[in-house]
């Protein structure tokens, strides 16, 4: 990811398929294999032996050539192209987050995604009233030149796919780039396959459960300028979308509602936390008009200018690091480590140890299924 | 207005009453003469004087002894209480205000109006929802120990006053203190008079006409530690009262509601410019909890702590001003002045004169009807 943006020959694509469906490894941890190992098919290589060093016993499951092979011809023979985080086509917005899906499919028409875009997500149970504000609004920012991004769910995300249908629109899918959810929604489903973009970051043929959703959710926000919420319970998915937009470093829009009405709960609270408050297209426009978001060069530099040098592990070969001093490490880390997230540097700072050595450890923990890595450099125990 | 909290005399009522009821004098000018002059006997016999220099010719039309008694005598036989701004039972919120009224007429419960307050006003023509809300939550502040105040007008006032009038509910009059409007409040208001308390700034007997209605809500925030808008369009009445509230550095505070719903547009706008955002009765609880209104020591001190320190005049004798001087002064005035309002400081370093030189000038102008003055120490052409 430390390259410019490269197009991949189809048996590097293999290798990052290989690697981002390997036991273990979620996105952050394919994102710090790459950098420190400088290739997929070489992080594939370390795999083992990092696994076993974080105390793996049992071997760890990595993804075959010929399971990464039927992945990409079951994608061309749905119609889909699998684009991997460092390619061209890659939408730049959501490269820049800091678990950008590795690979995602895509089905439609993948160039719409090179549009500024904006998500409008809101209550499965939304109101008439909502719909029809939602329905109206995307289709005024369709017609300013916006992509409208959305989740295919029923309600307020539906409304904002069919207002923006015809102008361009992108739903973004839990489970596989081939499996619709809500059913109800399959004939919307065709049609934006048709006329516009569907992104799935779980396999094809995935079929989506609960834990999916709040994970694709960071993929809608990661795609976009900002995210317009249009009626939202408290604890709603929908604020879970919010969430991720702030972290991103994207707008957090809101419309206010009634207090009468429970939908509109979660909207007032955002509203109540600083969101832009959002009662016509132009509203959203003035918002955006000056922004963009962050590109996958300035996360990099972002990531690089942290208090710690977090890279210097990628300058630092392996076998420099002793064996012994290592495991003293590991138990250091383990020691200072507990079921609530800590960032690396408060572990750094917290086991006194250098950064190369305690991003090891972490890397080869998590590997071992001990360590789960978190957004915002975090980590916990598993 | 210098001197700590005092009853009056009825002899110095009468002053006060026609000081306030006689031809230009308005609350500010009011206060200045006092200020000034130290008494309203001493100002009454002075204005002649100050007229003529001003440019008046004809004779200002002063409020007769007989004519401030007849007042008194009708709020008496009404039931109604005259009470002066330098009295201890006049409400010290509104004591603290710049064009605090010289006089009030309060019917029913005046020992109310020393309870903490919080204004509830919104549209007329408000949705049965928006009306339910106001008046749950103002049943809801009452129990909490508020006065809720509003304007006794359709919809919203009249809902708020409803849910709070077994608790403690005032009500403010644009016209005199016993003339109902709308009439069809007629039987809320006997309500009000019997359980609550009502205050009118026009003099007994004066039909409401829409110029009082404006200056009627600076009473209504007056009172108020805060003033909560449900529901209001753009450009309503309702957005006076809150920037009214601003201001007096009152907290403002509004419902949001639905974009689709233009009673909603006025206070989204309240939303987006800072107002603190109200679904329950907890959150203008939490808003005002740890406010007090200014008191009128603190507005003094501010009064007399403004970069040019304007009370110096009080201390300087008329006499020692030179008529010539001030002729010439009167000139540069004028011609400093313009229709849209400036601040006396501003008219201070545009005239190159004195603050006492200025302010003479400008009180003797407007007594003679050629200069008026606004809040926030403004004045323009009249």
């Amino acid at each position: 990811m430390t390259q410019p943006r490269h197009p991949l020959t189809d048996a590097e694509r293999i290798d990052w398929i290989r690697l981002i469906r390997t036991e273990n490894v979620g996105p952050i941890t394919f994102h710090r294999l790459l950098e420190q190992y400088g290739s997929a098919a070489r992080a594939l290589d370390a795999l083992p032996e990092l696994a076993r060093r974080g105390g793996r016993t049992k071997p760890l499951r990595v993804a075959s050539k010929a399971e990464a092979e039927r992945e990409m011809q079951a994608n061309r023979r749905f119609g889909a192209r699998l684009l991997c985080a460092c390619e061209p086509d890659y939408p730049e917005p959501l490269a820049a987050v800091d678990d950008a899906p590795p690979v995602i499919s895509v089905a439609g028409h993948a160039h719409l995604l090179r549009r500024r875009a904006v998500a409008i997500v809101g209550a499965r149970n939304a109101s008439l009233n909502g719909k029809k504000f939602a329905e109206s609004l995307a289709r005024e920012l369709g017609a300013a030149g916006l992509l409208v991004v959305s989740g295919l769910a029923r309600g307020i995300d539906t409304a904002a796919h069919a207002g923006s249908i015809a102008s361009g629109t992108a739903a973004v899918l839990a489970g596989g780039i081939d499996v619709v959810y809500p059913p109800e929604n399959e004939g919307l489903y065709r049609d934006i396959v048709a006329q516009g973009v569907v992104v799935a970051e779980s396999p094809i043929g995935t079929q989506p459960q609960a834990r999916h959703f709040p994970r694709r959710n960071r993929l809608i926000s990661g795609l976009s300028l900002g995210v317009l919420v249009v009626e939202a319970a408290l604890r709603s998915g929908s604020l879970i979308t919010a969430r991720m937009a702030l972290e991103q470093g994207r707008e957090v829009m809101a419309v206010p509602g009634s207090p009468l009405d429970p939908r509109c709960h979660g909207t007032n609270n955002l509203l109540r936390e600083g969101a832009t408050l959002v009662e016509r297209a132009d509203d959203v426009l003035r918002a955006i008009e000056n922004l963009r978001p962050p590109t996958l060069a300035e996360r990099q530099r972002d990531l690089f200018s942290a208090p710690i040098h977090t890279h210097a592990i990628a300058a630092e070969p392996r076998a420099d690091l002793d064996e012994s001093d290592l495991a003293k490490a590991r138990a250091l880390v383990l020691e200072n480590l507990g079921h609530s997230p800590v960032t690396i540097d408060e572990l750094v700072r917290g086991c006194q140890l250098s950064a190369p050595v305690v991003l090891t450890v972490v890397l080869e923990l998590e590997l071992a299924g001990r360590v789960q890595r978190l957004p915002g450099h975090q980590v916990s125990l598993a």
